[in-house]
């Protein structure tokens, strides 16, 4: 669902000149669809019960979005709910990927330092501690969302984060294996190390971005920013 | 199930005198129990299930272990089986279990470099390369043993793996946020990563392996070996 940004008039895609390795790789990803075409009064629909979802979650957890509840906070009937996202689990994964959508096209077409147009060291940690923030506020969506282990590093969303990274870190350590430094770093970001952390070990989350930071500098042989 | 190796006669627990930090560390982790003491001929029934059990998953994988066809293989009833292990998942638990025991025997008291005796780096290097292989051997165990999400970095052996990195960093870089070091290092050793990396995306173990040891290099600022 999320490469979608690429052929959507409203997010252009990254330059070729500023990152020409980028846009190849992302493109190569493939079997990645759109979010579904729709007239406009089934968008209107479907963006109201995301929309509803998405309260339901803030409210009561993850464990409170029912499809008879999305239903009736959308103020529609239970079949709709159903035509749209087939089950639980389906609209559990439009919510994710919704919002998976928004953060691509901060970091593909947005303003710097998350955009294009900053450094890509700079862009890499804008990248670690957007995710690190947009993890923490979903993490409840976030975990009951996460795909089985043998899936969960092939879905489309994690691929998509796994090459941005791996792209930026191309342009700041050319020779480094930059496929498994891109898949170390995203490990830190994890949902469910995040969860661990911070709920589970008490570390508030001003301490894990100053870890990223850190980690982004160890990683790339770079000075921390002071 | 795996502080046990501190009761235990077999193994040394590491001299205080080498990891003051440590040992203290790994005694707070707390509430992890010891493998069931048995009887003698019940010790020996149990081992020759879990020996049945590993056999069935390196023929067939885990999808082949079956309560049934492990009292088949080894030669007892399918009520000895249950009353043993519970279910099915009780079982993967325990097989995992006991590798997760003879791992950490292994780097705390075994000959080095992963054992004491040698260098913090080294012994840090040895450990991702062991835990590497080791996830390799079983991965269709690990992926099929892995906790759910919210609880899977809180789970016993994980925290037992963590504590033993955070234990050599704290010696290898004593400023660094050593906590959080330990978990990035660990993401790379994540078994649904090395499935992913080794059967989805076709990388060679060994390309992991030297991935480690540069991994380690830029974390703690130290040269990798020659």
């Amino acid at each position: 669902m999320l490469y979608a940004v690429f052929m959507s008039a409203s997010v252009p895609p990254f330059p070729a000149s500023q990152e020409p390795a980028g846009e190849a790789e992302l493109l190569q990803l493939g079997s990645v669809g759109d979010e579904p075409c729709l007239r406009a009064d089934a968008a209107r629909n479907r963006a109201a019960l995301l929309e509803a979802a998405s309260r339901l979650i803030a409210e009561h957890g993850a464990a409170g979005v029912t499809m008879e509840a999305v239903a009736a906070a959308a103020k529609v009937g239970k079949g709709t709910v159903f035509r749209r996202f087939g089950d639980r689990t389906g609209l559990l994964m439009a919510l994710l990927d919704h919002s998976a959508r928004k953060l691509q096209a901060d970091f593909l077409g947005g303003p710097p330092p998350l955009g294009p147009g900053a450094p890509p060291l700079e862009r890499l940690r804008a990248f670690g501690v957007a995710l690190l923030y947009r993890s923490a506020e979903q993490l409840d969506l976030q975990l009951a969302a996460q795909p089985e282990p043998a899936r969960r590093y092939a879905h489309p969303s994690t691929r998509a984060l796994t090459t941005h990274v791996m792209v930026l870190l191309r342009q700041i350590t050319p020779d480094a294996d930059c496929e498994l430094l891109a898949q170390a770093l995203l490990g830190y970001l994890d949902p469910a190390l995040i969860h661990h952390l911070t709920s589970q070990r008490g570390i508030p989350l001003e301490r894990l971005e100053q870890g990223w930071v850190d980690l982004v500098a160890r990683v790339t042989g770079t000075e921390p920013p002071c």
